[in-house]
């Protein structure tokens, strides 16, 4: 078992990597201080349910923990402040308190919610996270939680470090191969922004990675983790430096949007995304060798790198318009300057950004 | 103009008294570097938008402010989540960003509703409370916002300190005489957790005070913030001493849930509250002399003491209960064992509760 700490003062945490510590699970909450008087409150989904949420109830009961679940569909749909209520009256009607903790077992949308969950009930409880994807060591690191407005996604939320994470990377063997390239979008991401040789690293082991090799895939995850841990350590709120960890998103999440959150995954979309910020690189007078590393690195994990042509360009700006990363009208790009290095640049033109989704659109 | 600093280390802040002083909310905003290009939203109820909404509107857009307005209805059932979320419309359609402030003007409902939208929109921007009723010079203070939840009140919630409270003692003359008994109720809690040189003052000065004389009421609610401020400057996150704060309050929100909210106003249930805490202390041994002066000050102030004899004594048991306030299973009460001084007795029998009920039905 690997472990890994985000370093955040007296809101320090560990995350644990493994292959079936979930095993354990008993034993680590024991070790974390979990209460055994107050009931623990498990938020997973309905496919996530089916292969893992029987298995670990039974493991906490066996070691003495009361549990209760509240299982919500799968999907995005669920981040809503309805399904926030929801999962409250279970909290209330189990007789959930101050010493209570909820448990996120997931991807980024349950790790979200119920994060925003043990946020705000009875304001703020305990919080653990049990990713069960790739893309969400990613999101479970760094205690960014909340849900969706109609109007814009994670615009509800607030910041709330769990007091671990739970990474079983036996969880991820049944995920599809999809899911897991989008999921490794975000581990390549923390090496563009951070970490040359991990960069290296990932491009000489993506076909082990993608078959789910676990040492491979611990070491990836390790890594990713790492990264953002660093990263958010140095600035939790996102004053200025967590920024960096957007490179690629505002793009990727416009696709999202105009793509009605289906046609596109989040990783897939970053990927198009992390393409733009190199060719913007280029327009800023970057090497054109960071945008062909990029590409290439991402090509070899099977990652989209052009825009679907029928997206409507005008849709794609006018969504990264209403990007909450625009503060107070100046337009800011995450921008590569090398491989495993970016800057926030607070001055990219519009023109130039509207150029580059023209030219994703034509991408080979 | 009275100062009051609530000492929170970086999350200080201050609380200005006066009467008139919203004549002046142009400055003061500039003061704390409230920004003039992020719009500001300000939230208020039905009723105080009536009276002082246009003013201030206009003083801070005379001001160079950008402000947009959202009015909810008044009452407490706009503490839920739905309205929660059509602020936040209004917020993303005016395009508050994240150095956006959000404006509470009103009473404790808008306090902690407006407070909740600022703690969590874009996971927390700049809050300022005006308060425009003396209740509210207590949930002005200290940090707690939240929205209600069908089955519990404020369980929904989290502690965001504004960057100033703006108490302009002007907008309390048009407050109902009910409205303005049951304000002072808290200000009395403050004097009896804390202050007996404060407490033989309110006693004095109850004409006064209930006459709304400018300088016994500035006088009045400086001391009640104050009392406020020490104790949630030593226990910001309502740990341990914090707790002393909710004398009065056990017993007063049973009341209020048995009452269906409408009955009882808040100050009137921690009125008898109060008088509830005083008989157990006198079943724990503290002199009679606690009980009699209490009353005879909450009578003074022409505020209830006794239960209506119709809530049913099982229906307010089982609301206590339920109450978050009970920690684990044990019982909790805020004791007094003087007057201006508390203590948190974790070991409250439940009989002895039952007893002072049924007592407090009979109560002269």
């Amino acid at each position: 078992m690997k472990e890994l700490t985000v370093d955040l003062g007296e809101r320090s945490y560990p995350i644990y990597i493994g292959e079936g510590i979930l095993d354990q699970i008993g034993g680590l909450f024991d070790k974390h201080g979990i209460s055994k008087i107050s009931p623990i409150l498990l938020v997973t989904d309905s496919h996530v349910a089916e292969h893992h949420l029987a298995p670990i109830m039974g493991k906490l009961q066996e070691s003495g923990y009361s549990v209760v679940s509240h299982i919500v569909a799968a999907g995005e749909k669920s981040k809503s402040l309805g399904v926030l209520e929801d999962i409250v009256t279970t909290a209330l009607q189990a007789g959930l308190d101050r010493k209570s903790t909820v448990v996120a077992l997931g991807g980024g949308v349950v790790g979200d919610l119920a994060g925003f969950v043990a946020a705000s009930y009875m304001r703020g409880i305990r919080f653990v996270q049990i990713p069960t994807t790739i893309l969400a060591h990613d999101s479970s690191v760094g205690g960014k939680v909340a849900v969706n407005h109609p109007l814009a996604k994670n615009i509800i939320g607030a910041f709330h470090q769990p007091e671990m994470v739970l990474y079983d990377t036996a969880t991820l063997q049944s995920l599809p191969e999809r899911i897991v390239r989008e999921g490794l979008s975000e581990m390549i991401k923390h090496g563009l922004i951070w970490d040359a040789e991990f960069t290296q690293w990932m491009e000489d082991n993506a076909e082990k990675l993608i078959a789910l090799d676990q040492e491979a895939l611990q070491y990836g995850l390790y890594q990713g983790c790492r990264v953002k841990s660093i990263v958010v350590s140095q600035d939790e709120k996102e004053n200025d430096l967590r920024a960096i960890l957007n490179l690629g998103h505002t793009i990727g999440h416009a696709l999202e949007a105009v793509a009605n959150y289906n046609e596109l995954h989040h990783g897939e979309a970053i990927s198009i995304g992390m393409v733009g910020s190199a060719k913007l690189a280029m327009k800023l007078g970057y090497p054109e060798h960071i945008y062909t590393v990029t590409k290439r690195i991402l090509q070899k994990f099977g990652l989209p790198t052009r825009i679907p042509a029928h997206l409507d360009t005008d849709a794609i700006m006018s969504a990264m318009m209403h990007d909450k990363k625009f503060k107070e009208g100046t337009m800011v790009f995450i921008i590569p300057t090398a491989i495993g290095k970016v800057e926030i640049n607070k001055n990219v033109s519009t023109a130039w950004v509207r150029d580059v989704v023209e030219q994703l659109k034509q991408e080979a």
